[in-house]
C-alpha cells in the first residue's frame, strides 16, 4: 500500500476556467457583479435586477425590467405532482434535502430539453424555489396547503408572505432584497464549481442546480449562518458572549461566520448587511442580540484579526425578520440560483468537460487472489 | 468588454487531488482497481465482490463476501414515501431524472447524519437504485406496483428480475454482473468529480450521489450507450451500416461510443464486454446486430483509427437482454455508485474544500448607471 495521501490542494489558485461574472477579493473592489461594485448594488439596485444583470448580461431597462418582474411572478406556481412530493416530506427533514430533491422532482416536470430553454429554465427556478421551501415548510409545520401564487412583487417579498401568510413590510422586503443581492454570486464556489461541472457534460439545467444544492448544503460552504445564529443565540448580554467567545478561542473551538478562503483583510458584504441588521434591531427594540453580535465582531478582531464575513450578521437580520434558523441556507439557494445559472450558460457557451486527472496513491498492479486465499 | 473567454481547458491533465481506487490509461495496464487488472475482475469476480474492493479497500473472504451478499439483499426494499415519489412521475419522464429524485428523496427520509454512517449509506444505494429505477418503470409504464425485495444473490439479478418479472438466466445474471464490474469506477470523470466537489463541503453522501448522478446524465459523459444504441438498430446488415457509417463521416456526424478522453490506444473495457455481446447474439440467434456491430467497429477503426469504448458494444449486449435501450444509463448508476461512495470516503478522508480560481474576462469597474439612463 502506497503513503497516506497528502492533503488535497483543493484546487485552490488553480483556474479553472474564464468568468464574465464576478470578481472576488481584487485589490480596489472586494467583490463586482459583471463590474458593479457590491456596494452600490446592494444600496441601488433590487434583487430582481441584479438577477438580470447577473442572467443577461446588463442592467435592464425600466420596462425590460417591468416585464422581468411580471414573469416572474406569472412563475411561482407549484405543479400538483411537485406539491405531492413535497407532502411526503415530514417537518423534520433537513431543508436542503428539500430543495434539493424540489429542484430535482421540477426537472422531471418541466424538464430542459434544448438549451435555448436556458433563459426560461432558470427564471421559473428563481420564481419557484421560495414556494417550493415555503410550501414544504406551511405543510410539515403548520399543516395548511399554502397558495403560492402570491402578488409581491419581489422575490424576498414573495418569500416572506408564504412564510408568515402576510404582506411583509417594506422594511422587512427591503433587507430580502439587500441579502439576496448579497448572496447572489461568488465566482467559483464549491456550489457553482459543482453546477459548472455538471453543465460541462451538457446535463440539463435542474441537474445543475440539483448538485449545486447538495455542495451549498455543507457545513464549510452554506449553514455559516445557521451555525452562527446558534451559537449566539444562547447569549444573554454582550458581556456574556465575550466571556464565552474567550473561552471557546481558548478550546480553540471553530467559531463560525469568520474570516474566508478568498478575502483577505474584510468581506465586502459585512458592513452593508450589518447596517441593515442595525435597522432591524432598532425595528423590533432589541436590546440583546445585536450587541451580542457587536461584541463577537469585536473580541474576534481583538483577538485573532478575524473579520465577519457575510454570513454572521445575516443570523441577527434574519432573526429579527422571525426567519426560522433552518431556513437560512435555503434562502441563500433563493439567491445564488441567479449566479449557479448564469454559470451554467457560460459553462455551455465555451465549453470542455471538466474532467482533472488524480495522483495514485494506491497499491502497484498485483495478481487476482483466489477467494480461499484471502485474509 | 472584454474578449470572449478562450475555450475552458476543462483541467485537462490538472491533478485535482489523490486516489488510490483506480488507475485509467496507465502504461502495462489500461484499467486497474485498487491495483486489480479490469480484465481479471471482470473474468474471475462478481460484482459485489467488486464493490466490497472499492468500498472497503480489499477483497473480502467468502464469509465477507456472504455477509455482504446478505446485506445488500436486505437493504432493497423502498419506503412508502419515495414510492409514492415515483408515483408522481410519469412515464414520458427522463430516466435520470428519475434516477436523480429517487436518490435525493431518500436522503431526506434516511438522512446521513454523520460520517460514520457513510458504509451504511453507501450499501443502501447499491442496493436500492436498481429497485428505485424498476418500481417507477414498471408503475409508469405498465401500471403495476412491484415488491422490490427479491431473493437474487446479485445487484443485476435483482434489476433484471424486477425489470422483467421474472428470474433470469444464469447467462443473463453473468452479463449483468461483467457490466456493473465494467463501469464501476474510472477515476475522476465527471460525475465522479462532482461527488468530490460536493464531498468537499462536507455534505451528506445523498447529495454527493445526486449530484453524480446529474453529471452522468450529460450526453457528453453517460448515455453514449443509448446514442449507440439509437444508431445501430436502424441498420439492417452490415453492408447497410457500412454505407451508412462512410456518409456519416463524410458529413462530419459524431458517431458515438468510439474514443476516449484519457485512452489512447484502446479501451480495455471493449474486448470484454464485446466477447459478452457475442456470447447473446449466439444465445439470441441474432444475424444483424452484433454483425452490425462488427462492421461499424472495423470501418471506425479503418478509416479513423478509433476504438470502441465501453460504451459501444454495451449497446448490442443489454439489447440482447431486452432491456429497454431507455434505461441504460440508469444501470451505469446502479454501478458507479460504488465508485462515486468510494471517493466521497476518500474526499472525507484527508478533505479540503474543492474551489477553483477563475479567470476574469468581463467588464472592468464601473460606475452604477441609473434605470433611466440604461439603453
Amino acid at each position: 500500500m502506497a503513503d497516506k495521501p497528502t492533503p488535497g490542494a483543493g484546487l485552490r489558485g488553480q483556474s479553472a476556467g474564464s468568468t464574465a461574472l464576478c470578481t472576488v477579493g481584487q485589490s480596489g473592489s472586494g467583490l463586482t457583479y459583471r463590474g458593479y461594485d457590491i456596494a452600490e448594488l446592494a444600496d441601488k439596485a433590487r434583487f430582481e435586477e441584479v438577477a438580470y444583470l447577473l442572467l443577461k448580461g446588463k442592467l435592464p431597462t425600466q420596462a425590460e425590467l417591468d416585464a422581468y418582474i411580471t414573469k416572474i411572478k406569472g412563475l411561482r406556481g407549484l405543479p400538483a405532482p411537485l406539491r405531492a412530493v413535497l407532502e411526503q416530506i415530514s417537518a423534520d427533514a433537513h431543508p436542503m434535502d428539500v430543495m434539493r430533491t424540489g429542484a430535482s422532482m421540477l426537472g422531471n416536470l418541466e424538464t430542459e430539453e434544448r438549451f435555448d430553454e436556458q433563459q426560461d429554465a432558470a427564471d421559473r427556478l428563481l420564481a419557484v424555489l421560495p414556494s417550493i421551501i415555503c410550501y414544504w415548510y406551511r405543510y410539515s409545520h403548520d399543516g395548511v396547503r399554502i397558495d403560492t401564487e402570491t402578488d409581491d412583487d419581489s422575490v424576498g417579498g414573495h418569500f416572506l408572505h408564504l412564510l408568515r401568510d402576510a404582506v411583509p413590510s417594506e422594511l422587512h422586503a427591503q433587507v430580502m432584497s439587500v441579502s439576496l443581492i448579497l448572496y447572489a454570486e461568488h465566482e467559483f464556489n464549491a456550489s457553482t464549481f459543482t453546477a459548472r461541472v455538471c453543465a460541462s457534460t451538457l446535463s440539463d439545467m435542474h441537474s445543475c442546480v440539483t448538485g449545486a444544492i447538495g455542495s451549498l448544503r455543507g457545513p464549510l460552504h452554506g449553514g455559516a449562518n445557521e451555525a452562527a445564529m446558534a451559537m449566539i443565540e444562547h447569549w444573554r448580554s454582550a458581556d456574556e458572549a465575550e466571556r464565552e467567545i474567550l473561552g471557546m478561542l481558548e478550546r480553540k473551538e471553530k467559531i463560525m461566520g469568520f474570516g474566508h478562503a478568498i478575502y483577505r483583510e474584510s468581506d465586502p458584504r459585512n458592513a452593508i448587511i450589518k447596517k441593515w441588521s442595525k435597522r432591524l434591531a432598532d425595528d423590533v427594540g432589541d436590546s440583546v442580540l445585536y450587541p451580542v453580535s457587536e461584541r463577537v465582531e469585536a473580541v474576534m478582531w481583538r483577538e485573532k484579526k478575524l473579520f465577519c464575513n457575510a454570513d454572521f450578521f445575516h443570523a441577527s437580520a434574519y432573526h429579527f425578520m422571525d426567519i426560522p434558523t433552518k431556513l437560512f441556507t435555503p434562502i441563500f439557494v433563493c439567491s445564488r440560483v441567479t449566479g449557479w445559472c448564469a454559470h451554467v450558460f457560460e459553462q455551455r457557451d465555451n465549453n470542455r468537460i471538466i474532467r482533472p486527472s488524480a495522483d495514485y496513491v494506491g497499491p502497484d498492479a498485483r495478481g487476482w487472489l483466489p477467494i480461499e486465499q484471502r485474509d
